[in-house]
Formats: structure tokens, sequence, C-alpha cells
């Protein structure tokens, strides 16, 4: 076999089925090994923003690695933003990166760059291949080190020539099985001390990680009816079941005041999976650290941990029965009128379908929008995680490609949609279930919060027009026609809400522009 | 004044007068003092890879550095394709990107990510502002650097709180004069030598850097007119004067063996702002190094010194009187019938105005569209330069903004327009005089060619749906619509030449979709 075919057969041993490629030149080998390891699937985007942010997705939903394939050192350097998020997400990824032959890398060829530099800002780990003997052990360490625990970026880079020279037979390959190695054990004492904090007034959980999952919050949500503890969820938590009949904790608030007076009352935080929270920026006169003066913080379970066991042993710990959650359920008949963000998320929580996916980028749209989803159908949110705008749209392909029979809602703001919005395209060629809703203010509405935060009260002219994308505005209509996505326009509620019932009802790929 | 404004100040001070940004919360002090320096033009762009490809075009077409404006370490990594591209060309870029407040950066909050070392790569120089006080010194420091010689990209690292910090008094402004340092001088043994060997045979000039703008090109035509040396050109001269009426050597070919014939004859090889010649990628059994066995490289100017002023000194040391140059005019009567690239490349010869800019990405359709540009009137013409595709729209905005009375034509391949569409968005904004011509062959087609190449003869229908792009056919009339760019699709010659009649004749931005 070629060491292109080696990596293949090895990841797809491993369990990696999937890849998110934009390749070139120095990838064509693996390539062209498609065709003779069909368990691997690729998939094509068209910039590569958009393979690192599927992957990141696919990771969250099916809680195992996708893998990318790059294009050297500008083609990962396009990929780099989503790698970010994906790192802050713990979302494991086997990141493969081709680079030029050995032999030229000696000259300073156009595309010659330090590729591992750029990988190793968002990598927990990179290998470069040796040679096409040392293709297998390298692919193999890398899904490993992916798995983690926790999940991780793992980097691979790969010189062209080893693809193309015949190495090892099958027999050599290297299967890491890919699952990940048990996490490390948790601590009898932090369980001991934490089954003491429950009851205390002022204790609160703060989950993270794996722990906004649905078995997790049943747990935390059990521990909090039993013992009266504080629940509150991470921003960045990568995955969060949410929906009527669940307990749905709330999440730390973006801003540094209401933050802080969230948890104003806090004198115990018990970290599960998660960090002791802090402000998205810093701000004059704010402090970044969130938690008021004197508040001890514990941990229970650290990021690479079990925190569901964790939670399953102090659930044991105090006796804590099953406990039942109750929502109302969203209005029957939805608002009509003007398509204001309320009306909206009204009509988004009386039409998601059961088991929906959402991938959620809302920016300054989703304050109005997300207290409406909590009476919505049981389902799953995927939020921002490390802040780098444009990962809404790859994330919720990624997620329609790990979980074929769900239905997956991208609630994207305009101005993050135009980041890579190259999505689109994958959405329609792989005819994937995705449902897109373009809050379109025409405005990077978020920073005229944030410039007053900044400490300006008023600015001039030109300042406003650097926050203005509505000149001129961006017609979604037709740039999702353009990647074959068909789209519609929506002005008013009703015509959100009927084109919206439109789209969950078919299969396939369908953009709303709700203008708002 | 507050460190923003003081920034700004040393910017539009030194001659910096554009800044492409992409700002976030970090950066609104910044965007917020734009109003109180009238002297600065922000430009605003949908994506960071956009606002770096324009300062490189802009910086090919003025001579001087822009400013970019990107939002921290994420927006940052988005640009750094096309900083790899501005890199290679040598094009001095002021690159400026907020930083989280100096105490927030001790928490791991979700943006936070190394900026030092995604920058490094392709930055030349590094600096991180170290207070209020220090921001003045920092900008100079950064711009000088940006300067050189030769251009390279100067990264400024600002965090926040320096920027709403009032700071120095508009009298400490460091004022850098906005103009290159004078090159190291030319060595006279390298030019006595450049002498005596030009008229033996098998001399050759490489021209690279800035010896493909029309002074130098006109110099080299004397010395090959007057003594029989041989010119070629370096694939990634960033700026070349073309058309009739000028010298116009050939460019050392993309492909190993057509570049390896054209170079069979030379002995003795002279640099002149280049390196020599090797091939783009490294391929199986084929060298990566262009120049026969036993020929002589001969510097007679590195990257840095002035090749122009030493073409000027072989002039003089030969006594190369003035040469002219003719070229037929192309064909009164514009081809008819298939839209083929010939067709194309003939039609744009007729049409192209005098003077235009050329932005060309057009990748695997070059080799047929450019020799017919030898006959057009006289023109600049913006190579690729790095090979990170996604290069030509933006360097389009860039050279639009810097040239305002001059017309800018895209000539861009479907895929590669993809990575950076988002430039169509500030050409509307800005009306900005671009015409864009995508050559719309609906496949990666390139890679098809270099398939070949890595050595697979045949490859299958897996592996050949990764170079399609057509499966969904992208739809640029609508893709450019959506952005505010009014756009036509030409199917045959007679429909081209009548839409690039008309773009050509109108100002503000155009786009043709020729399918090809």
């Amino acid at each position: 076999m070629t060491g292109a075919e080696v990596l293949l057969q090895t990841l797809a041993a491993s369990g990696v089925e999937i890849c998110f490629m934009n390749p070139g030149t120095s990838e064509m080998r693996f390539v062209a090994a498609l065709d003779r390891v069909p368990e691997m699937r690729g998939v094509l985007c068209l910039f590569e923003g958009v393979c690192t942010g599927a992957a990141d997705g696919y990771a969250r939903m099916a809680g195992k690695p996708a893998a990318t394939l790059l294009h050297l050192g500008p083609g990962l350097a396009n990929g780099l933003a989503n790698l970010h998020n994906a790192r802050k997400a713990r979302s494991p990824v086997v990141n493969i990166i081709g680079e030029h032959s050995t032999w030229h890398q000696k000259y300073d060829a156009p595309l010659s760059a330090d590729i591992e530099a750029f990988a190793r800002p968002v990598s927990g780990f990179v290998r470069v291949a040796r040679g096409v003997e040392d293709i297998a052990a390298a692919a193999g360490e890398t899904i490993a080190a992916s798995n983690g625990p926790p999940g991780q970026v793992a980097t691979l880079i790969v010189p062209a020539d080893f693809s193309w020279t015949e190495g090892q037979s099958g027999a050599d390959l290297q299967v890491c099985g890919g699952s990940p190695d048990p996490p490390p054990a948790l601590s009898d004492d932090a369980i001991c001390n934490a089954a003491k904090l429950l009851r205390a007034p002022g204790t609160a959980l703060l989950l993270g990680g794996r722990c906004g999952r649905a078995h997790a919050l049943e747990l935390a949500g059990r521990l909090h009816r039993h013992t009266g503890v504080a629940v509150f969820l991470e921003r960045s938590t990568p995955l969060v079941a949410a929906g009527r009949g669940r307990f749905q904790p709330p999440t730390v608030p973006y801003f540094p005041e209401p933050a802080i007076a969230a948890l104003a009352g806090v004198r115990d935080l018990i970290l599960v999976e998660s960090q002791p929270p802090v402000s998205f920026f810093g701000y004059p006169n704010t402090p970044s650290y969130l938690l008021p003066e004197g508040c001890v913080v514990h941990t229970l379970a650290e990021r690479g941990q079990d925190g569901t066991a964790a939670l399953t042993a102090l659930v044991v710990e105090c006796g804590a029965p099953q406990a039942g959650w109750q929502a109302e359920t969203p209005a029957p008949h939805p608002p009509e009128g003007a398509l204001t963000l309320d009306a909206l998320g009204a009509i988004l929580a009386a039409r998601m379908p059961e088991n929906a996916i959402l991938s959620e980028e809302m920016v300054s749209s989703s304050g109005p929008v997300l207290p409406h989803l909590i009476r919505a159908a049981p389902h799953d949110r995927m939020p921002v995680t490390g802040g780098s705008i444009g990962q809404g749209l790859p994330v919720a392909v990624g997620a329609a490609c790990a979980c074929p029979d769900r239905k997956v809602i991208a609630l994207e703001a305009d101005g993050s949609a135009m980041y890579t919005l190259q999505a689109l395209w994958t959405m329609a060629r792989e005819n994937l279930n995705v449902t897109t809703i373009i809050f379109a203010n025409r405005r990077y509405q978020i920073l005229d919060i944030e410039m007053r935060r900044t400490g300006t009260a008023s600015f001039g002219k030109t300042a406003d027009a650097m926050m203005d994308i509505g000149r001129p505005a961006l017609d979604f209509v037709q740039l999702a026609a353009g990647m074959g996505v068909p789209a519609t326009r929506a002005t008013t509620a009703e015509e959100f809400d009927r084109q919206l019932e439109e789209a969950l009802a078919m299969d396939g790929p369908r953009l709303i522009e709700a203008v708002l």
C-alpha cells in the first residue's frame, strides 16, 4: 500500500469514517486512495474554515473525531479560527495537513510556510510523519491524542512523497481502537467534599464540557431538586440538552454585570469539567473575574475527568431521587405582525421538531430568542465555544453528517454568516438536513453595544459606518441560491412561521432570511 | 489623546492613509477614533482575508503600506493566508491586531489565543505595545519595519486597555516618514561581473521583486536588444508591466518540465531581486531545482537591494540605447461562437483599456489566456505570489483603492473565487472600479492535472468528485447580486464581448461569469 492508503486504512480501522476536505496537490494521493477505502466518506468544502468547523460539529454530535484534509500551511491557516473554536470545545479532531515533498522543503517555494508554527496554538498534539513506514504509527498516535480525554485537535503533517511511496502492508496498520483512554480517576475526597457542601446555602455547581449532555443535566437536576444546590452552565459548554421536560439550568450571562449579579450569592463553587467564570472581554472599571470575593472554588472533576460519573457519585451519595421537570408548552397560535426577535423565538419554540439540533451563533440576537426555547420540544444546542465568528454554519454541516436522521437548525447572525458562508454549498451538495435561519439586522449589532461598553458613549459617522453591514444590504436569498440552497425571505411573523413550517417539513437544506 | 488616537495619528502622519478592517470589541476605540483622524480612510471588509489581501494589493500599486485592523488571534488567523501571499510579494503591510486588555490576558477567556505565534510565520517584524506611552514608538517602528527594504508584513499587537487610556499628546508622535530606508548599496564587483557576462552565450537575467515594473523592464529590454542576454521573469513577481509597446520577457513556466526546457541553455544566471528558480511543487522523479547542471548563479541585486538601479548601472556600463518594442494589435473583430479560453483571451486583449490593472488568479485557465494579453493595451498585472488561493479578489479591492482612476480587472477562477468572495461586498460598498471575470469551468481543474502528475494516471469516482465543484453549480450572478455587485453570465464569445464592453464602460464594480 502507498502511504496515503495506509493513512486512510488506519483512520477507517480506528473508527474515523468521515473526512472534511479541501485538498491541493500535496494531498492528491490521499484523495485518489478514497476509492480504495470505501469506509471513508470524503466531504468536499470550498473553504478550509468549513472543513474544520464541520469536524468540530461532527465530533460534538458523534462523540468521536472526524478527519480534516487541508493543503499546506496556507490551507491550515484558513482553518485555524474554527480549530480555535474546536480547541475550546474540547472536540477531538484529526487534523491532517499535506506538506511539500521532503526534498522540496529546502527550497523557498511559493507555498512554503511553517506548518507546525501555525498548528501549535490550536493543537494539543502535533506530529510530522517521518517516512512512509512511520505513517501508520503517526496516524495511530494522532487519532489516540485527538480522543484525549479531554478531546483535542491533533495535527498530523504528511509530506507528499510519503503518500505516494509504497510502504507497509495492511498487516502493519496501527489501530488505536477509536475510543478515548479512560479518564483520570475521580478523587473520593472531592466527591465527599462536594456532597457535604451541596446543602449549604451559597453552594453552586458549574457544569461544562460533557456535562451539558442530557444524562449529566438529569443528574444535576436531581441534585438541585433534592439538596437545593444552585446549578449553572458554562457559556462555552459544547453541547447542551434543552427543551421542555428537561432540567434547564441558567447559563452564566455574557456581560460581566449580569454575570456578577447571577453569581453574587455563591460562596462555594464546585467545578464539574469547567473553570472559574471570567468575562468574555475585559472592560474599563469592570472586573474580569466574575465570582464574588471570598467565594471558594472546589474542583469535583477536571476538564479531562468524567464529570458525569462524578455527578452520579454525588446522586448516590445524597440519595437524590429522579425528578420530573415541567415547562409550559408554547402557545398554539404563534404571534402575528412584526418579525421581532420575541416573535421569532416564540415561533421557533412552537415549530421546532423533537430531537432537533441547534447550531447557535445568533450573537446579539440570542438574548431575546433563547429564553423562548426553554418551552420548545427537547433538543440539543451547540453554542459558540471559542468566540471566533464563523462557527455556526460549518458546525451545522458536521452535525448533519453525524446525525442524518435529525433536523439541524442553524441560528445564524447575518454578520457571522459571511465568514464561512461557503458551508451552504456543502449543505446543498450533500443534501444535508439543515434549515438555516439568518437573523438579518444588517449591522454588527454586538459592536454597537461593545463600543459603548469600552467607554465611547457616542461615536461619529465614520465609526458608525464600520458597524453598518447594510450598505449594501446582503441578499441571503440570492447568496443561498447561488450555492444551491433554496431560500426565502420573511419580513413578518406570519411569513416566518409559514416558511419555517415548510422548511422543517422538507428534507435537505433550506435558508430563511429573517429581516429584523 | 487616547492610545487609539495616538496610533491613528502616527499612522496618518507617516503616510499610512487607509485601513482595511474587520474589527471587534478590542478594537472599538480605534474605530471610534476614525472620526477624529479624517486623514485615515477606514474600509470595512466582511472577512479578514479580504482585509489582508486588500492591503497587499494596495501596497503593490501604491508602493507604500496600508494598515489592517483585525480582532484578536482568530481574526488574525482568518487573514494569515493572504498575509502569506503578501510576505512572498514583499509587500509592506502594517498589520494591526487588537489583544485582550492586559489584566484580562491571564484568564483563559474564550477568545484567548497566542497572537504572536500566529503572526510570526508571516511577519518579518512583530511588536507588542507595552503601554499607552509606548504606542507611538511601537507604531513608528512597525511602519518603518513594514517598509523594509524589502517590504514585509509588520505586525503590531495592541492590548485593548492601551487604546482607551489617555496617553501622549500629539507632540510626542513618532513619525517614520513613511518611506523605506535606502536599500543596501549595490556591489560594484557584481555589476562589473554581470556586465562582462551579458554578451556571453548562455547568460540570462532573472528579474523579480520590483523589477517587473515598467522602468526596470524597459532597462532589461535595452540590455536584451543590445547584448543578446536572455531575460526571464520570476513567476511570483508582484507587479508586471505588460502589453504592447513594452518589452515582455517570458515568465518561468509553472510546471517543472517546460521550465527546465526554457532554462536548458542557461550557463550563467544573474539574479535581480530574485532567487534560483524552483518548481511550485515537488513531483515523483522530477527535479525541484530548475537550472541545468553546471549553471552558475550570480547575484546582481538581492531582494532588498535596488535591482532597477543595478539594471541602470548595467545599461550605462554597456551603453545600451533605448529600444522600441512592437506587438501586433489585437484583431479588430473578436471571435464568435464558443466561449473558449482562447476566445476569452482574444476578447480581453481587444477590449482592455489602457493602463488597466489585472489581478490574475485564473489558475488552470491562465495558460491559454495570458499569451493573448501580450497584444493588449499597456497594463499592469498582479500575479499570484505565495500560491495561497483566495488572493485575486482582495488584491483587486486594494489596487482599486490605491488607483481610483484606473480600471481594475480581476481574472478569477471559480474555485479560487470562493475562498474570499466577500471581497465583492467591499467592491460594492466602496463603489470600486473593478470588473471581475469568473472563469467558470466548475472544477478544481488544476487538481485534475496535478493528480496525474503525482503518479495517479486514472482515479475513481470518489476522487473525481473531490475535484468537481459543479455539483451543485455555483451561480456567480446570484452570488454577486447578493453582495450588491451587478452581474451577468456569458456562454458565448459574443455575449462575453458585449458584456465586457459594457462592464468596462461603466464606473463601479461588475461581475461576468464566463461559463467555459
